[in-house]
């Protein structure tokens, strides 16, 4: 604390990203992280764009982004906007939607950063608890709110929330702008995007950090009605007018034309999220239904952050959250089949 | 407008950034680009990072970047905070210092971006005036206030406060954060940061989009007290885990290391802005005495939106601002001196 600090400040508490350690080569399976590199098109791309354009400031609007993106989805560049990860995307959108006094609505459990915004923005939330088996219940965003966000698939449970179920939710709250949040939604789920014609008040967010390999290079993006997108673009140009560098821009726009590169790396982890499953029940664990890229997994008799150390002290980083109702959870990324096997190994020596 | 916009965004009048062009080639001097390429280390580090690495997080504290400034500038790595370009520095700055209903005090002709900052978040604010000659009047400065802010030198007007002069402002406002907005220093002014461990009030914010020709790059510090870089981090945790990417980590930290580079690519430019005014104003400009990398220019006779148009139409982009006080004024970016060269010969053929 200090006593230059605005009240805004002293009342933060800050996110706490997963650890990225440099005393040792681990097994990184604590971040969501893909396992695969960047196609290497995207690499070339950067390696093209790294010359003495970079004294000129980048596009602004990311013209040329959104323009990739659209075609690659199917929807119009003005239902677009692109910004510097998905955590930006989100800081923006709590800005841009949500009201001091007007308290918004998510789960008890899900991405820890959503009540850190409401802090930094002053906005009210109330949480709805997810049901015994983790499921995100309906009827509990069917009352008056100033706005909702959740992220589908969950995190950190994986769990997907069907299309029919999201699509209540937004046509029920038509008043309220209804924010999705799929990050991990190319694993095995399906994207609301599809919805965001039909209903001016649904935004859905992305993120190349997973799918695409490029966590490093910091590229997220939301779609949804042009009024809102607008709305982001504004909060944007009164923050920073160039959010993404000339660089992240010519990488993110090349790894989403390589679609064969994105179809075989996510064919991957999904196939390897398949076998891995099995092997951990077999040792003895639960697992939630998981449809991200990584699995959510409770021991019958041993402790999780017993298991999260002795898996660290061994080479394997995993993520542990001390939190009521899932402090006895592991969230382990799926990485390479390679490095789920050698997780495992490590599993049964432990157990 | 939209009606699901928060009432924030309702309000917002958003920055509007110089044009970025692209209907044909133009000699640019509207944005204070620098003429010249980065550093080549810096080109080839950026090169080098491209790779499967990208598939990782950055580090979200920046560490080695940190590093590298504070042992260049002469400080400690915990005075030094590092965001996605000065903006987002500034942004940063003004949600961590600056309270809603305690009005901030800065020049009445600044950078245009202050009072968008107050509106994104709730801060009021007072103008001082500039005085007759563009001169930041000192004791405008010496009164009650929430905190303080300008550029120095000052934009659009190029004009240098001496130390003196702001180490009193600092001084006498010891319970308020004075922001020193030195995004123009390097072309002849002299940085404050020699103050910062004097002062636990002084925060300097610097960037390398200008003196180190990367504003494609998207990097901007801060330099101060331990516990205001503390609180900026907070911020940042509470808004992006990850701002900066691991391309322009790497770049940013080669950039600074090439000091040898750095020191001849801003004499060059301090060399050309030297005969460039004496050259301007034997065609009937009036200039400030800048020590930025762009002049500030007013005609005796011709209308500055004329020119700006006509030299615009002749292939030669400056900037114009239609605002009181400054609209007969002409803001020129310090090109190479073949560019400075072509515009007045431009020029002469408009006179």
């Amino acid at each position: 604390m200090n006593k230059y600090w605005s009240d805004v400040l002293k009342r933060l508490e800050p996110y706490v990203p997963g650890e990225q350690p440099k005393d040792k080569k681990y097994i990184k399976l604590n971040t969501n992280e893909n396992p695969y590199p960047p196609s290497p098109r995207a690499i070339e791309a950067i390696r093209q764009a790294a010359d003495e354009r970079l004294r000129l400031y980048p596009a602004p609007d990311c013209d040329e982004l959104k323009h990739v993106l659209a075609e690659n989805l199917g929807v119009k560049k003005e239902q677009v906007f692109v910004g510097n990860g998905s955590d930006e995307v989100l800081a923006f959108s709590f800005a841009a939607f949500f009201n001091p006094g007007e308290p918004i609505l998510f789960p008890d459990i899900t991405y820890t950063f959503y009540p850190v915004y409401c802090q930094l923005y002053g906005i009210d939330y109330r949480t709805i608890p997810l049901d015994a088996d983790f499921n995100i219940p309906v009827e509990g965003f069917l009352q008056d709110n100033g706005g909702i966000i959740f992220a589908n698939p969950n995190a950190p449970t994986g769990k997907f929330m069907d299309l029919a179920s999201v699509e209540k939710i937004v046509k029920e709250n038509i008043e309220r702008v209804v924010v999705i949040d799929e990050a991990y939604v190319d694993f095995g789920g399906q994207s609301a995007v599809k919805l965001i014609d039909k209903y001016p008040n649904l935004l859905v967010i992305k993120t190349l950090s997973k799918s695409h390999s490029l966590a490093g290079l910091r590229i997220g993006f939301a779609l949804g009605n042009a009024g809102l997108i607008e709305g982001l673009d504004r909060v944007k140009n009164s923050f920073n007018s160039y959010t993404i560098d000339r660089i992240a821009l010519a990488g993110a726009a090349e790894a989403i034309k390589d679609t064969a590169y994105f179809e075989k790396t996510r064919a991957k982890i999904i196939h390897t999220r398949k076998w891995v499953g099995p092997e951990l029940e077999k040792l003895g664990f639960r697992l939630t239904d998981s449809l991200a890229n990584f699995v959510f997994a409770s021991h019958a008799s041993l402790d999780s952050e017993y298991l999260f150390k002795a898996l660290r002290e061994k080479g394997v980083l995993v993520r542990y959250f001390n939190k009521p109702r899932i402090n006895n959870y592991l969230r382990i990324t799926i990485g390479t089949d390679q490095e789920m096997e050698q997780m495992i190994k490590v599993l049964k020596e432990l157990i």
